[in-house]
């Protein structure tokens, strides 16, 4: 999508080999009007496929998740971080190891919004190492229910996610794929 | 705004006097129809004010920020709930005592992100107490920008929030407002 690589390279920095901060537009401070094109665009591109529910991860995939949501006319399911008080004890839980924040945390799905009946796509923010979407994919699988495929704003295609998705038989739709940066100079990939 | 009211009574469940599940359609899974129209109304209100940010806490006030910063055409802002190794560190800090997860956490806000020139609405899905709401004003505050209000999908009308936060010079909009609910009841003010 030229109108978001258009929008990394004016407004996104390269910290490094690793760390591409986006925060101007994607994590921190969010524009609208960008993320529903790039919503819209993910549904596009899965669209006709008997999708029932676009589900992310707590909390940066939120905003695309929410745009392709509306633009596929499904609900978004938020896989949450820990178990709220509030929400009922009937739920599917699973580890997952952050490779950003250094931490593990628990992925949690109520079983109610998930069924064997479902189709979910999977929306997340970034791509890089797919433990986040690896781990989202095993708790909607408990559900019994299908993927259609993990739809990302930006792949960090010089890590393993993409391949270790594919090798799940996952079909990765990602909106930027970076295949090098470094220190102010990022590189895309077709 | 009698969409959420029918929505609340149809789909809501009041556990207890003090709780309400709406995870079916607000905080677990999430209804993107309605949050846009709800986004819309509360833009609506606050329109033609010269706001110039839309920030919200982290992270079930995404959703319909975004979809309020979406119809207003301004930027939303993410208030975070820790630092993020990636964002960098020229932040405003401020500690928040959550009453649902009774825990206390750090929100923080990068000063890149909100300035003196800023006019901005505060957008969040609950209003109860005001703690969050009240920690997310005084860290906003600390940039010197101005404050438009808080606009919340719900408001616990019998907790203090509301008045709290009127009495700080805030003007609170609620797109439904509970005046009292027990087990299986549910009371809404005008």
């Amino acid at each position: 999508m030229k109108l978001l690589e258009e929008k990394i390279r004016q407004d996104g920095t390269a910290v490094n080999e690793h760390i591409l901060k986006v925060d101007s537009f994607i994590n921190h401070q969010v524009d609208p009007a960008l993320m529903q094109e790039m919503g819209r665009e993910i549904a596009d591109h899965f669209r006709n496929r008997g999708i029932t529910k676009v589900a992310t991860i707590e909390s940066s995939g939120i905003s695309p998740a929410l745009m392709t949501a509306l633009s596929l006319e499904v609900p978004m399911v938020i896989l949450k971080k820990q178990p709220s008080k509030i929400l009922n004890q009937d739920l599917y839980q699973t580890v997952v190891t952050s490779f950003t924040k250094e931490t593990n945390y628990e992925l949690t799905l109520s079983k109610k919004y998930i069924t064997s009946e479902d189709h979910v796509l999977l929306v997340d923010d970034f791509l890089a190492n797919g433990e986040a979407a690896t781990a989202a994919i095993r708790l909607i699988r408990m559900s019994h229910a299908t993927i259609a495929g993990l739809g990302v704003l930006i792949e960090k295609s010089f890590q393993p996610g993409h391949e270790k998705l594919k090798g799940q038989g996952i079909e990765v739709y990602a909106l930027a794929r970076i295949g090098k940066m470094g220190e102010n100079y990022i590189e895309f990939w077709e």
